[in-house]
């Protein structure tokens, strides 16, 4: 099983990197794990909310293949404690999945056709935060979601 | 008002400070913010879970003033979203308050007499997050709510 990172938007801010690059190398000792940064369209400022999302759900839809497993984040999703977290990453590790892809949508979130394809919506939270710092708690809570399936002691930097 | 966070343990590490940094900045042009990282007793190590909480909850206490308005951050509390958030932090500055404190406990959390003094025992998520990667979540909210109570634009870095 791989976990694939998939977030709509610019690269890592400064603020957030480091943290990012922690937690996906502390995920790699467990499963493979990989990020994909996917640029917005070049003219995204020109465009409506709508055409937008569409365009980028064009891009995503494009990416994903038949059998990948897709985790949509979004905060009007089901939240999780990390013990069943933890439980639904062993569930799809018993079902031998191959990828299972981790999405935080555009500015606007994700179309309707994405939201459709996805196999499961998250929410982290009720409140919303900035994509960039969502990258961060998301890398942090699969790993911490490793350690817990492993039952080994979380590492504190 | 004034803006207090509290964080019972270890100095910023480099993967969330540059964060931390950028949002209590922005925070002080609403209200004064500062941080307080109050560290654990040099035999924290070797104490127990409670021992620990209540040598801790006894430096907070001691730290406290009648009139601050203590805003325990804990899990199992209530969850808000940006615009609720927003909402009690109008009603706070309406109602004059001069010492507003955001308290993020100890590795085990705080003591009952410290839950017991808590005007308000708010939760980020039902995941848990390293108290390091909360100071950021926390001092981003803050200024998200900021911006909402003055109806102005998030600033994206």
């Amino acid at each position: 099983m791989k976990f694939q990172f998939w977030s709509v938007g610019k690269e890592n801010e400064s603020y957030v990197d480091e943290g990012i690059q922690l937690f996906t190398k502390r995920i790699n000792n467990y499963y493979p794990a990989t990020w994909n940064i996917i640029s917005s369209p070049k003219n995204a400022s020109k465009m409506e909310e709508t055409e937008l999302k569409n365009a980028e759900g064009d891009i995503l839809l494009g990416y994903l293949k038949k059998d990948d497993y897709l985790i949509l984040l979004d905060e009007r999703g089901k939240q999780l404690n990390c013990e069943k977290l933890a439980i639904k990453i062993q569930e799809l590790a018993n079902e031998s999945r191959k990828n299972i892809i981790f999405l935080i949508g555009g500015a606007y979130g994700v179309s309707k056709e994405v939201i459709k394809r996805a196999d499961m919506i998250w929410s982290l939270s009720e409140l919303v935060f900035p994509h960039q710092i969502v990258r961060m708690m998301l890398s942090e809570q699969i790993y911490r979601a490793c350690t817990i399936i492993r039952n080994e002691k979380y590492h504190h930097k």
